[in-house]
């Protein structure tokens, strides 16, 4: 099952720049593991924002939600919107979604 | 460039039934012609309502509007929010974005 | 999986009231149905609104899609808002949700 | 009755790991006190974000609050929702609600 | 147990007079009758608006529902918000709340 | 005049206990207060939360927010929406409102 | 007691020009009845749109409601908002606000 | 030109009361100058709020702009919102506005 | 003085095809001449909707409501937002604004 | 393409001044260079807020969230929200939009 993640970010205030850093390398790394694994399908970033729309797929939510909290950069998700989505007959996915 | 896309529709009250199949009918088959295209990338269903989530693709804005208008349901389209959408650098885009 | 479902129903205006009669019939008819295949778990109303609160559970949105658009009132159900739901360590689900 | 009730949670800046730790530890055994009086009814989590919704019975909106306060993380709770429920005709309960 | 509840009213367009003339008269019938068995504690209207708030008694939801679906005006309430309120420490009710 | 009052509060983070107990003592007492004199009409707790709603007599909106700014409470009061109120027809009051 | 009130028109649909032209009419020589008895104190229109922002004066909200509800058009003010005013210390009114 | 311009103030958390006191009785000061210059027409207190609602007259939006940010409380403006007003043909003015 | 503002229009229920035809021609014809006073000075259409954000001038709130209330299609602007601008000191306007 | 972007700034508290100094400094010298390049095509403030509207220029959002970001003030931009603009037929743009 697909779904749809808005996901906003905001680094504590006076953080520690290494700390910073080390969570965007890791985070990059981990995106590249789930999207190796089938479960990040697209990414986008929203202009001007630290903020991001996701295309994501799980068994369901229980398994969303885990993939979403193991995330290095998850204690900065200040918002998370997740849509579930329904297959559509004009879809045109490159893949049995 | 790519866009995301919420389309809402809702048939006028009292509409002809043989209009409503017609345009039901044209409806797949121009989406199917916009997916050979390249113009929509993705589309779902929200589940329970008359409402899909769509990835677009088009040159900028202007073209946007033309091909969103152009479908033959766009006079039944009562809400449509359209987010811009900039390249993130994890995204596991099969093809270049 | 299970679903946090809220609908509002309106009826139309002028409507023939041996259909909406039929509707009501037919609604409950559907609903047991659906309890009898795990489908429904649980339905409230919200008091004093023409609105209830649902847990239902589908393999996925699809199904759920499938589910809700199939029922007898869905042409009346002017909002339908789908809560996806994760396990919680603490749920006393009587059934293994 | 029956409450519907939406809980986010968010811990103190600078909150000492332990109190953190005995927080969920006691909130876990007091929830399952509250299931076994039949207070807790369901709960799940809300995929993504630190949230649940919860179906609770109490007497009335006066026993409701006394369960909901007397909870380990209720300083933490910084944001509730409650929307109480009617009986609805075709509600699968397994129990008298 | 008491409810704040908001109703707002719109007539139907084109009612006939007549109607609506005998519903305002069953409704001001029926609310003293409600306020005489004690569900119906307090009624203000909400300055230039055909809305209200009031202050409500019932055994829980399912009765306060009874109650508000069995009014002459339930048709024309477009919008109906019930608060469940809890006891306050302070309060000055001259009668066992 | 009587006004529908909903405050919301919020101490300040690391507060003196000490001074938050002081505070609540003398809020009740200015409470009982203002309901002796005839301001404080009514007033309840929102179900979980910090917040509660309240029926106020004051001269106008001038004497009101003396009132409100004068308890002891006023500076941890974070919002406050105040809903002036005329006289309903149907209102029960049991005392000339 | 002076209030601040945001009044939104809409005519309805198909409305007789007649009684569009007799309503503006009688409402122009209305409003200067209330101005004149010290009610309607200001008002200005909310450019681009069929609404206006006002200051009235009235001895409380019951009041206020009749002055609203007495005017032509009142069947037509869709949407009334009403924020009650307090004396501020720096207010320049030209006459005893 | 005339504008509603609605105010909300909030206090710095620590704030040295010396530097409060002096900048309240500035604001009183510099607001009766704004009210000489014909700029501060009208204010009010939002009752139970530190807000208020004001009737400002200025050039233009730039005019207005140098006027509400040279004002001493400027810095602790959290939010401001700017209706811009247009003659309405039954407003009582006492002055050509 | 310059305003930006959204509007968005739609066509009434079985509107004449030949009006709409009409309206739609001199609303061109008159923002021609608009633009050429000095009053449209930027125009553009909200991608998948009936809807435009514009750049106006005028001399004051007053003046821009009498231009915009003067335009063929106004009676089809269900919604206006108009936002007063001030000058910024880094703006690169090709003219004085 | 053009695009609509709202900006609001909130400077941290305690902030040095001199780096707010410096800030402004070269925010001011790197918005005259993309206005020369001609990104930044119109700026104004909102009148009393820290907030200012702008048009820009860019090849597409990926373009824009690179000159949005790369600004000096970037990190003191708490909320920025993107509008696509589509051409308007009767744009009087001075140059080829």
């Amino acid at each position: 099952m697909e779904f749809l993640v808005n996901i906003t970010l905001r680094w504590s205030d006076d953080m520690d720049p290494e700390l910073k850093e080390r969570i965007i390398v890791d985070e990059r790394a981990h995106a590249a593991e789930l999207a190796q694994k089938g479960h990040l399908v697209r990414m986008w970033r929203v202009p001007g924002r630290f903020e991001n729309w996701g295309v994501w797929r799980a068994r369901d939510a229980t398994e969303l939600h885990e993939i979403l909290s193991g995330m290095p950069a998850f204690p900065w998700m200040v918002r998370v919107d997740v849509h579930p989505l329904a297959r559509h007959a004009v879809d045109p996915a490159p893949y049995p979604a």
